[in-house]
């Protein structure tokens, strides 16, 4: 059996720098990496509608977002496949199946949904549909027959849900989904950036956030105006490079190779950070290095973005021809899941022989 | 617009005579009556999922046994749409997003699934499933914009929780669903016949019920070993009606006509019950009259069941138009769901219009 990879990104705005290196740079690698038979790459609106139920405007706008900033970043669509979660109807039979399997007290110890209804201040109001989430993803993942999912540490308690339904479902009903494993971020420094700012997150509503789609000025501007360390005020001061956003970017995003073609006066990032620490060195410097090596980065990603920005009727083509091959794949699923459970009664010459012949030996 | 009617059973068991003369009796009235444009009933197979997962097979045997109890009773195909549920995928789609627009607490503060969830004594392992299940049945209901639900009372919150995720789409995303009534028995004794041991409820494990699917002898055997007044020892004794089984099931049967043919000493019910009162009535005699007003009514429905049984694949093709007819019909409501949603990407022109036109004003 195959190397099968789902994975996605709600539609609930742009995506930014901190997903690049926490997650869409990722994908683009085990893309190219040739180890995976087949990839799919889910634009979850349905999911986004959960909590997002009295604004489906804000998410039909987004999803050509994410999808621009997808091809992009490098995502293929020969290589992968590109789709929207709700166009792929087979996912709301399988999560309906999928509840009686789970019980409420269950999904209400799950850390990560708890988490999430601590964050949007849903306390007693949660809808059933964010409540359930968990239960959907698992449709998501066994869909596909994924065998790996590349997510964050915190998603690790949705992975094991998904895992004891997968597990309750084989043993109730018969061998037929498989187990999805997590892929954890190789590069702990790339977990989570920052916001320019040096709030812990990226946020839309912050403002803090530099865009993939954000042009050369736009990122020059955001990265000048960058928090630092506060008490480096003078040129000559001692600096501190832990906390310093414009550090933890550099973490990121620089290789030494960098420094040869921006800054040739240093050999590698810890001669620089050595440099900020014992004063001496200006912010302003450091910051158009970060410019320089952020751009370079950003630059190929923003020109595949303009081509496929002319001509958004392609771009809406590849996620239709993406949910179609989806909706196969997820089809082919269901299939197994209904012959499982024995309640595909129309195919089932069995059941139909069983019953006739019960009431002709009553005669 | 139209009158429709959506109603069903979940397929646990063969139906008894409760079924008959709680819904299925009215059930064939209401077909008959002309009054409606339409007729969906819904094997619930699906629903009887949400308590039975470990037992998919039991659901399984039974979805043509209560399609044998409705042809038999006299729902005729060419009036009504028989289907099982489990077939229409769209009754997912709807249910998926309607979780959206249901809190939590909403669904714990419903006294239907409080008091099913004490009876199952499920307490904190509720399945989701059938947590959520007023939500599934809103989906059921709004699929084919059923106006008209004929239930008992005891099912008017689930009805309330239909209508409110009717107002709160309507109102969200447009006018798209209809708000059904309920239509309550007419017949107030005829809701709930108890068990032959004069228990509250007929139960398959209790072993009290008589179905539609007993033969004569059954019946009979059945009746005559029926729970009457325990006091009434000497036919001479003065008996009570009240709570005497066989009294109670003489009010929803016998009409005065019986008397004229089977019991001519008395013109009708009150006249038997006020001998019975004062002393000198028999049970055997009510009970041979009880069996003979029973067979009469049985009896046609024994022998169209007969008929049926001998032809089990026609019975199942008669599901399958149905459940091919029922899906065209949600179908059409889905559509109208995702258009009101705007959630129909590859049809909606006026997105991929707009999209291009914002990138292109930014050239």
């Amino acid at each position: 059996m195959g190397k099968i990879i789902l994975t996605g990104d709600r539609p609930t705005g742009k995506l930014h720098i901190g997903h690049y290196v926490g997650s869409l740079k990722r994908r683009v690698e085990l893309q190219n990496s040739g180890e995976f038979d087949e990839i799919y790459i889910m634009i979850a609106d349905a999911q986004a509608l959960t909590d997002n139920a009295d604004n489906p405007e804000k998410v039909r706008q987004n999803i050509i977002e994410v999808a621009l900033d997808y091809l992009a970043c490098g995502l293929d669509p020969k290589k992968c496949t590109l789709f929207i979660q709700s166009q792929i109807a087979e996912l709301t039979e399988l999560s309906f199946y999928y509840m009686n399997l789970v019980t409420v007290s269950r999904l209400q110890r799950n850390p990560t949904v708890k988490s999430e209804i601590a964050m949007r201040n849903f306390e007693t109001s949660i809808p059933v549909g964010f409540f359930t989430y968990p239960i959907s993803q698992a449709a998501d993942i066994t869909a596909f027959k994924a065998t790996t999912v590349p997510v964050g540490e915190d998603q690790e308690p949705m992975l094991e849900q998904t895992r004891e339904i997968v597990r309750k479902f084989n043993s109730v009903y018969g061998e037929t989904l498989v187990e999805p494993e997590i892929l954890l971020p190789d590069n702990k420094a790339c977990l989570r950036l920052p916001g320019t700012d040096g709030k812990a997150k990226m946020s839309k509503s912050l403002g803090n956030c530099i865009y993939l789609s954000d042009s050369e000025e736009e990122v020059k501007k955001k990265i000048m105006s960058m928090y630092t360390d506060p008490n480096h005020i003078q040129v000559s001061d001692p600096g501190e490079v832990e906390g310093n956003t414009v550090f933890t970017y550099l973490d990121a995003f620089c290789k030494d190779e960098d420094f040869v073609k921006y800054l040739p006066d240093y050999n590698n990032l810890d001669e620089l950070k050595a440099h900020y620490r014992r004063g001496g060195l200006g912010d302003v410097k450091v910051k158009r290095f970060l410019n320089s090596v952020l751009q370079a980065q950003l630059e190929p990603i923003r020109q595949r973005r303009k081509e496929y920005e002319a001509n958004i009727p392609f771009v809406f083509q590849i996620l239709k021809e993406g949910s179609e091959k989806a909706a196969a794949a997820a089809a082919n699923t269901l299939r197994d899941v209904k012959e499982a459970m024995k309640i595909n009664y129309f195919e089932d010459m069995e059941l139909i022989e069983e019953q006739s012949k019960k009431y002709q030996s009553q005669e």
